[in-house]
């Protein structure tokens, strides 16, 4: 923050001063990009002119008195791509060489020999064209799965997916895939869009990785799911409620792979975060456009394409 | 194996029964790739011109009765390679993920946050440059990491590898990786290749993967080397002796991945086996050449290149 200090005054504050630093205040980093501090504190920004976040979705900090604001939003687009890529890669791989069981007979010191699956040719849909989707396409196309995407424009000739369905009309394209994962931002359009219907279209087979958000998955519905073999498996990142409760039926059901929302955080990745911020700052000082500006309506940033 | 029937006698037989069944036979099938059965029956071969093993490492056969005869030696190369090579992609992932404490964590219902690594720009040695590592190497190259190999002959320009290092002078290079996967065919000449010096050689963050041997390594000294931190962690699919004894150290250890012998191991993979062997066998009985015909000065099948 070096940089940034020497051209502004910088206030730094945790959530419950957040009122106070913000009166006077032209700009806005929200660090923990859980924070819900920002809505409570809105009354007091006076002359607010940008709002920058520390994370790829901006879902948080989407409430309508900054929607309606002129309030110029950006994200951390960029940051997060290729780590959520290998780490969708890797929970991939986990549930075709079975290696959670294999770390589960390992505890207890057990040799059982069991078959495995391959993953070239095994039929992958992206749901969320966004960077993270596309870099998620490409490893997982890299290591010879079979990728499309889904979004919210149906095309056939993506550069990166080949083919991008149209993300309204999942329930048609589900029963083709072997793994299904969400990556889309958290929109009112992509809210709850996995939840029962989505699951029993899936094949019994399939495996559901969420590294987008957790409120894109009606949870108790994937967990019925789980339950009833309508697919064979999840690895969840991403929970509709975080820290996932200690007494969720989640954390103790076979086939269920969790991590607590880190898919993307990589040694470094704080000092990347402000990076981002601090470059971002230098071209909003010289009065150049700034990047990763969110389209407040859509609720992320449009690609150029 | 109703081809192989249809032009043959055949005789299926247990290791107990095998000097009967071998008497008066003209090739061997040994289906069970760790049956030690083969030197103890050998005095029975009273007409064998030709042994198949349902593997891709000869070594379970390479006694010096066979050796010294003029039987021809064939293997399974080719149908473990893009299997094991997932495999491998799949342990580099949980490592740089940290998924097996993902998994403790889940089994304890604990919402814990870590960094974790990319792998892509890693560095990766291959040891052992024969179907298997030429499949590990592109796919681990398709994913981003830095490969090169080790074999017998040092060159700068392999396709699959790059450079390929003289694996006689191991120590040399060593330091310079992040991951050092050992997939060489057991011979005299790569038994016990990884001892104290090898892991003394490697960074302290390095993680060794095993999917060749066990007797590639000194099963104590890389015991050693994980305890006194010489190396960050093992991966480890196979054993000097198998199944891995129940009381063996490596059991409980931190940061040591197991499994049974299993890495190649998909759906399916015993009717390719048997597949490979029916092929050969029809090539046979018509005169033609054997394929995947081993070397049984060297224990392996020569490379065309």
């Amino acid at each position: 923050m070096e940089a940034v200090e020497q051209g502004a005054e910088v206030r730094y504050t945790r959530a419950d001063g957040l009122a106070d630093a913000l009166r006077g205040a032209d700009a806005l980093f929200v660090y923990d990009f859980l924070s819900t501090a920002v809505p409570g504190a809105w009354h007091a920004a006076d002359r607010l002119r940008w709002l920058h976040i520390a994370s790829a979705g901006v879902d948080p900090v989407l409430f309508d008195g900054l929607v309606r604001s002129e309030v110029a939003l950006t994200n951390s687009r960029g940051v997060f791509d290729d780590s959520i890529a290998e780490y969708v890669l890797g929970v991939v791989l986990s549930f075709a060489k079975d290696f959670a069981r294999s770390l589960d007979l390992q505890r207890e010191s057990r040799w059982q020999h069991r078959e495995t699956e391959r993953i070239a040719g095994k039929r992958v849909l992206v749901v969320g064209t966004g960077p993270i989707g596309r870099s998620t396409a490409r490893l997982l196309r890299a290591a010879g799965l079979d990728v499309s995407g889904a979004g919210r424009r149906a095309r056939a000739d993506d550069p990166d997916f080949g083919t991008v369905h149209d993300s309204a009309e999942l329930t048609e394209y589900l029963p083709a895939f072997d793994y299904v994962v969400a990556v889309a931002p958290l929109t009112a359009r992509t809210k709850d869009m996995f939840g029962a219907r989505a699951f029993a279209a899936m094949k019994p087979t399939a495996r559901f990785v969420n590294v987008g958000r957790g409120e894109l998955v009606v949870t108790g519905d994937l967990v019925s799911a789980l339950r009833s073999g309508d697919i064979a498996g999840a690895a969840l990142d991403v929970f509709d409620t975080e820290p996932l409760p200690v007494d969720h039926p989640l954390w103790t059901m076979e086939n269920v792979l969790l991590s607590p929302h880190m898919s993307g955080d990589v040694v470094g990745w704080r000092d990347t975060l402000v990076e981002v911020f601090a470059e971002n700052f230098q071209r909003w000082r010289e009065g150049e456009p700034l990047r990763n500006l969110v389209d407040k309506g859509l609720g992320y940033v449009p690609s150029a394409g």
